[in-house]
């Protein structure tokens, strides 16, 4: 039932960190688009050159970077009115993030032009014609983005297409209409998206906002109408209430109505590609998303779960596994195995010598899940974990105790102070430290403790400090799970701890965190150390 | 433009409590039926009394109650094979129930008949009709749930339709056409809907899951298509990824389709609704809701805000004061004063008699919220800070100070010990207490010192206790946010503290809740103290 092939455009480094509190470092953002390949989005628009310089670092670090099917895209408007496209700077800024592939925005809707731009419509023709032009002439391929197509239709449907017609005519590659402020109905890009495809041969695409929650539903609607382009970022970030989901799209797309893109066995990078997403966005990955949320295929417990197992197909709607997912009713003790070596391959750890471990692993990790622990952001727990069970542990440092004093008197700032007692190499390290809040003056009181053994600590640093509260009900007797990510020189790693004291949760993140550090630095200097 | 009046049912309180994490005491049910009454459902569905006795616990309180234009509606499936329907449990359930309305579940899926139930078909179009018939007799109106139709459809359209020809034949008032596994799309459903109208002259419902991010579309697509009375959730709370959100679902047919249903001034209720029932299912409420998330009509800096503050039509795609958002700009100092006005009257607070405070109000607010405080929750801290500022505040307690002691030895559990010095009427009292964490010690020993004086603190407890995380990139040294929720027969506050101190952050949030419960206490045994 092939219907086609279908391009994707991944913004999520663009239009998604337009998102309230979703900003990605250059660093992150070469990390997403090299996961964002393994998926195999065929584009991958990276920033605006012209209007952030920040972004044009990722254009130049991504340069070194080899993608199998994804072309990076550097995104920009048209030339300003009384520029040429030689000394536009905006223009020459997309030149210069020397990428094969520029996405470039105009106006289609009058109240734009003569509102926001303040130019005649014959003059917005001029700017879009002549900046496509250009770019085609420097050996670009040209995607142009009508910004606000579909408003721009309904009030004036003649000069609107004559903008995408005037881009089609100068030589754009790809024709994409935006529905800018989400409120378009997906029958309305029904129509207008057929009407349009009647007056230019350019291959379309789709850009969809979901003010009205319906940017899946109309980029779907588009794709049935004729485009052959769909834009979104992972998880559906971006402002207001977000750009189109590209995990809700390719899916239904590709399993329900049969069109091609990404070969099924990519596919299935999907969940893990939205949690490493919102992990980087440091955003929590809500459990509702559909397809790739971890309770998108979660039955509680009664009819639902028996007629499952006797039959899949009764309460899913596609196989999990399609998209990466898993389904969670209970798990046996076979899929909870293949779990751990799926988990452990992912991690580079050769668990073959420790088969007969597995079970214990396995049965260790559902009572710590049980008990509010979380892995999936937490390898180095993970590893550490695994470690400790197939008695591959390092010897490190040992806590003697610590102590923790917090003073607050009325009229004088709170004060915290932390003293330390760890044992390294059979000699006991007494320290104390001050500092702002309880778990920072843990922190250090620990890097002084180590320092003179461990030199190296310098180097890493605590990046992220996450609490969640559990059992919130149980008000100030609750649970609470905190996750600690660290980096060093460009690697990071992710730690957790659960207790009912906040600070016993904090401290096993953050002494898992050094733990993990410390080994994998000794195990780089030194190959003679057995490597699990 | 009017296409028609349509019927709005919510089932937030039945089939939203699927989802993960939610849950509602019997108490927050009946609060947030009064609340969806004030928006103007039609339809409440309280329950399922037969397969969860607490849930009859609902419909006893609620009938004490009055709503203005919602009927209470008790939820359940068609009777057992086997049985009559004036013995079968389920059924006479539905009746103890005693509500004017009922929804009756019914297989329409030729898999779920004979895999699931096991039965004949004809059986299956028994159990349908016997049961409609019986409800109806008893007095009921009857709302016929067509389980998985449109699965059932597609597998064997003939038998579905026969299903839903029981059901309207027997008497149902309604048939209400359920995409079970939310796996189909809008085109279908249209087709679906469509072929179905043909069949049955009942009216017509729809209930959709959102699994491929299209509940909201097919509900439209359904509406479209036919269907006059619209099933969902507020904020799409339900099983796996949720069932058809509400509050998208009602502003775009209201606001860009023009049909009716809830007046245009109760619509304005719909954000604070949707706040308040993510609040009591505690859960957080995500920012890009749209039509009713903090960013649905956020504005970045740049082009957009000095278009929109020009002309709102060139980036907003309804006004936002339609639905009872607000875009964020910057707010003028005159939108800032309405919005504390506003507050102030939720509150029940008098302010005209200190028009000449609110400026200074505005100002501490504005400050606050930039800090990380956040009042949505914490009703309670907003009235202590109104109080202060107006000079209305009343002595209760004063902190003189508070030391916290955490150790940790090495083999053995962590403690937690708390000593306190507070100030009550010239008198110092002095006490410690030790708990399972930090802030729990700290609740224990303030109860201590201050039971002596006000012994009513014993009536009160602390329910809800929520941390969350500000600048998380900062690591250790990051600001964090505690909301703490409080109760006292029936009556719940909410308050909040900031801090980079998380010790420091649950004080003030445990502080002001007692300082807010003892004043109102006072305030109700003695009218003569003054009431803002």
């Amino acid at each position: 039932m092939s219907h086609g092939t279908l391009r994707y455009f991944d913004t999520t480094l663009r239009d998604g960190t337009q998102g309230e509190n979703v900003s990605f470092s250059a660093d992150d953002k070469v990390r997403i688009a090299k996961k964002l390949d393994t998926l195999g989005v065929h584009y991958i628009e990276g920033g605006w050159p012209g209007s952030n310089p920040k972004d044009m670092e990722f254009f130049n670090r991504v340069q070194s970077e080899d993608f199998n099917t994804a072309k990076i895209v550097a995104f920009g408007s048209t030339m300003r009115f009384g520029n040429n496209p030689h000394s536009d700077p905006n223009i020459q800024a997309l030149i210069e993030a020397n990428t094969t592939t520029v996405s470039l925005f105009g106006k289609s809707w009058t109240l734009h032009v003569t509102e926001a731009l303040g130019i005649s419509r014959e003059d917005n023709l001029h700017l879009i014609s002549e900046s496509v032009k250009y770019l085609k002439s420097m050996g670009r391929e040209v995607i142009y983005d009508a910004e606000h197509f579909f408003d721009g239709f309904k009030a004036d449907p003649a000069y609107a297409l004559e903008t995408v017609k005037a881009a089609s005519i100068a030589g754009a590659d790809w024709v994409v209409l935006c529905d800018t402020n989400g409120g378009t109905l997906p029958h309305e890009i029904e129509d207008i998206v057929s009407k349009t495809s009647r007056v230019i041969s350019t291959p379309l695409g789709i850009h969809a906002h979901n003010d009205a929650e319906l940017a899946v539903a109309n980029s779907i609607s588009a794709v049935r109408s004729g485009c052959t382009q769909i834009q979104g970022t992972i998880n559906g970030y971006g402002e207001r209430s977000g750009n189109a989901n590209l995990c809700s799209i390719i899916p239904t797309l590709q399993l329900k109505l049969g069109y091609e893109g990404i070969p099924a066995q990519q596919l299935r990078n999907l969940t893990s590609l939205s949690l490493f997403v919102a992990e980087l966005a440091n955003l929590s990955h809500s459990n509702q998303l559909p397809y790739v949320g971890k309770s998108a295929f979660a039955h509680k417990g009664g009819i639902h779960v028996s007629a499952v197992i006797k039959n899949p197909d009764t309460y899913e709607h596609i196989k999990p596994e399609s998209v990466g997912n898993s389904r969670r009713v209970l798990l046996s003790d076979l899929s909870g195995r293949s779990n751990i070596k799926f988990k452990a391959d992912e991690l580079n750890l050769d668990l073959e010598r420790y088969e007969e471990h597995i079970p214990a692993i396995v049965r260790e990790l559902k009572q710590r899940e049980y008990e509010g622990f979380m892995y999936e952001a937490a390898e180095a727990s993970l590893e550490l974990l695994i470690r400790s069970i197939t008695k591959n542990a390092f010897e490190t440092f040992e806590l003697q105790g610590f102590r923790m004093l917090i003073e607050k008197n009325e009229g004088f700032p709170i004060r915290s102070e932390a003293t330390i007692r760890v044992l390294v190499n059979g000699e006991t390290e007494h320290t104390a430290a001050e500092a702002v809040g309880p778990v920072h003056a843990l922190d250090q009181a620990l890097r002084k403790a180590l320092i003179k053994f461990f030199p190296e600590i310098d180097e890493m640093q605590l990046s992220d400090y996450k609490v969640r509260v559990l059992n919130e009900k149980d008000a100030t007797k609750a649970r609470v799970r905190v996750l600690i990510d660290s980096t060093c020189n460009g690697h990071r790693w992710g730690t957790v701890g659960v207790s009912e004291n906040i600070i016993e949760a904090s401290w096993q993140a953050l002494m898992e965190s050094f733990c993990y550090y410390l080994i994998n630095h000794h195990k780089s200097e030194s190959s003679a150390q057995p490597i699990l």
